[in-house]
């Protein structure tokens, strides 16, 4: 049996505007309307001998998660489980709590398979090979690695030395190495040897356990405190497991290969799988735009775009027309509330506008202007003084949080479906093409009991129209009664 | 008695996405806030001896140009008057039927300056001075003009080559000349004899109209059966006068210079006042870009912009952020619906976007997602399968046309300012945070009878939310019972 542990961290701040700290990479909508984190889980479940999914994620996160695996239409995804993170941590906690977790749920010989939720591999029969290979070094009671064959001398990556041939495709690893320059990158591509460590492994509990207790005892015995104080998610059962966060601070913020995979290598513990599969970790805008073909002049994209004299530039929009003139190896991407135009040469500075916003304190760095919610999503419309206009969609189903404002009423217009509206003491519906007024100072509700979504226009009346200003009196979602920032 | 008369037309298409169809140059807003068009009225009217002005425009901007008129809040522009055109002709027409009407209404002394709406002169004492000349030689029975020391080899502007000297700063024109390839404005630049034709000129009524007799006797003809058959427009009262279109159609489609400067000039009948001020027609997104100053990059621009690795890039940024990583050399416009990036050595190029957004049929072309209206302006906010949603200002005093929708009802919520509506048999005010709903093929009006804007938002509902789904019964504006696009 194989149990997939999808590690989802990572901010992505190179893809940035369509990556937010709020909605990072894993969860882009990619330009074929998928996500990496949908391919990846969807990757994992259609390998043989999978039965499940153990996700380790930020708990801000944890309902978006849900919703991408839903989509994926497989009912495996329903028993799912979680380790939540309070905050973002390196990988070396997050594996050792999923071995701890898979140890006890799964035995200690069942197969890690711990696969990032950032990376894109199109090649599925290559990938299962690879996988089976690494299965069966890992039931040997070894670490497998994926090692990635270099096409140039990257300098963003790891590499892993390969040693002696142990079978066909698969190595012993003799060394993990870091980042390198340019020149040891130019030889490491030269020798034929070096593989770019992709970050996925395989093993059992009771080896990556065994080489933890070696390796890194602390840090597996400070994981195994946070492991045995891990809290059901009140609002999502028991397969979502939060880390308390006082004891997930004392764990030490270092990579797995750091604290395991080196000396492991050097024990010649690890061997390395060389995959025959494509593999992208999708780290900027280069590796998006690749993800469509290029016209004759050069030009990617998608959306509406007039292209005058134009060459080699990609363009997303959204539901603005982009338009370029005269202009050369452009990347620009358009979003409701931010705009980039970058230069093919300067992508990796990205992140210095992600930095620079949030210096400014510029909501665009976190949140999109549809922001996601548990119950649904909302987008707001347009803001001026006294009013706010939101669009508010909840799925079939779903509910908000019973609450009330104390500094604005609300007129709520649906436009699809139908709702389910709690107001002060009376509760009734509101088809499409109806309206109702909730007060200021009156407890109310909005819910969706229908099989369709429930999409309506909320105008937001008051002197003061800030998301704290909420008093939840109940909430399906476990989130606290005192504003924290939303619904 | 000076009496500044106006030419207001003109596309602007190279300063798309500002600059659209039916909201061209003269209107667009500048960097400083104003326009084009305010600016020229400013101008002249800081004049001495100036006691109204006469305006020569497209009937469809007659209301947009008294909202700028309004904007400068002096009680002439109460009293100005205007020449409605039925659709764009060239100058001569326009000066022509200008001149019967200066004559009718100021008798044949009186000193017509014509001004072109989008030009743009910083150094109003030098404009004064400049204009006290020509309204000297105007007066002396020739037709005076306003050269302009030309700067660099320009091939975009006619020329004139000056004669001699008739006294200080002015000459007689000793010719007009089109358009130059390089090499010919290279030779102008050298001459120092020649000016760029700023297409300003300074006559009496009875100077211009003799010398169309004399070089365009044909032209004056069809203009004067124009004139003879102005009439006022209904909404507008007795000065504001529409131009009929069948008569309008025949009079010749050429420029005044054509028709009657250059053969005037050969006959010893023109002066040029050469210019010392300063002097733009903004021709292009560079021009606009240099009425704000340079950061130490030489980045310019407005709004919220992030600007990493960047140099010599202009950014007009309005409700989203706009970064820029890596680039140099571009001018980037970002519009509610639009966005532009262009090089700045092919911003002449920007038109070609225009024409291919006519081609595809994108309204963007054409409209503002903010549309200017007689009674106020409205936005569309977002539009979905079965609703739409705007916003809806009104002018004091305004109101919109009685009329109703056969497909659509409609969600009213005010948000500022009291609402008169009238709803099938009702009449009652809707105050901010109230909301009221019109049936479908129900009679309904808005209104604003208070002092104060109002501010509502409409959310239509419907299975057709087409703009042609309107019929009015009244119309304070004179605007067709049959939908032609608007309300």
């Amino acid at each position: 049996m194989i149990l997939p542990v999808i590690l989802s961290g990572g901010a992505g701040t190179r893809l940035w505007p369509l990556s937010r700290e709020a909605a990072p990479k894993p969860f882009m909508i990619l330009p074929d309307g998928g996500t990496l984190l949908g391919k990846t889980a969807a990757r994992a479940l259609a390998l043989p001998g999978v039965e499940s999914l153990l996700t380790v994620t930020n708990r801000e996160l944890y309902f978006a998660t849900r919703d991408v695996y839903a989509g994926l239409d497989d009912r495996r995804v329903d028993g799912a489980s979680f380790l939540l993170e309070p905050f973002g941590r390196n990988t070396a906690p997050a594996v050792a709590l999923a071995a701890l977790q898979a140890e006890s749920a799964g035995g200690p010989d069942v197969v890690m398979l711990i696969l990032a939720a950032d990376h894109l591999i199109l090649d599925q029969p290559a990938f299962a090979a690879a996988v089976a290979d690494a299965v069966e070094v890992a039931q040997g009671g070894r670490i497998a690695t994926f090692g990635i064959t270099p096409t140039h001398p990257e300098t963003g990556f790891g590499y892993i030395e390969c040693g002696a041939a142990l079978r066909d495709r698969v190595f012993s690893a003799a060394r993990f190495v870091e980042k390198p320059r340019l020149a040891t990158a130019q030889e490491y591509l030269a020798s034929g040897r070096h593989v770019w460590n992709s970050g996925m492994f395989a093993f059992t509990p009771a080896t990556v356990l065994a080489a933890f207790a070696r390796h890194a005892p602390e840090l597996l015995a400070s994981a195994r405190q946070c492991w045995q104080r891990l809290q059901p998610m009140s609002a999502a059962g028991q397969t979502a497991l939060e880390i308390d966060a006082t004891l997930f601070k004392a764990v030490p913020d270092i990579s797995i290969d750091y604290a395991v995979m080196e000396k492991a290598a050097a024990e010649g513990e690890v061997a390395v799988i060389r995959a025959a599969f494509d593999w992208s970790d999708v780290g900027s805008w280069k590796a998006v735009s690749e993800l469509v073909g290029a016209d004759k002049d050069g030009n990617r994209g998608q959306g509406e775009r007039v292209t005058v004299a134009t060459r080699g530039t990609y363009v997303h929009a959204e539901d603005r027309v982009v338009a370029t003139v005269g202009v050369e190896d452009l990347f620009i991407v358009d979003t409701p509330d931010a705009v980039l135009v970058a230069h093919r040469d300067h992508l990796q500075q990205v992140k210095d506008v992600v930095g620079e916003l949030k210096a400014r304190g510029h909501e665009s760095y976190k949140l999109h202007r549809t922001v996601a919610r548990p119950w649904g999503a909302y987008t707001v419309l347009q803001e001026g003084p006294g009013f706010k206009i939101k669009r508010i969609e909840v799925k079939p189903g779903a509910s908000l949080s019973l609450q009330l404002h104390h500094r604005r009423s609300e007129h709520w217009i649906v436009v699809r479906g139908v709702a389910d509206v709690t107001c002060g003491e009376r509760v009734y519906p509101v088809r499409a093409n109806e309206s109702t007024y909730i007060p200021v100072e009156t407890r109310h509700r909005l819910g969706n009991s229908t099989a369709e979504p429930l999409v309506m226009i909320e105008v937001q009346c008051g002197d003061y129209l800030g998301e704290d200003d909420i008093v939840r009196f109940d909430d399906h979602y476990g989130r606290a009664p005192v504003a924290t920032g939303g619904r």
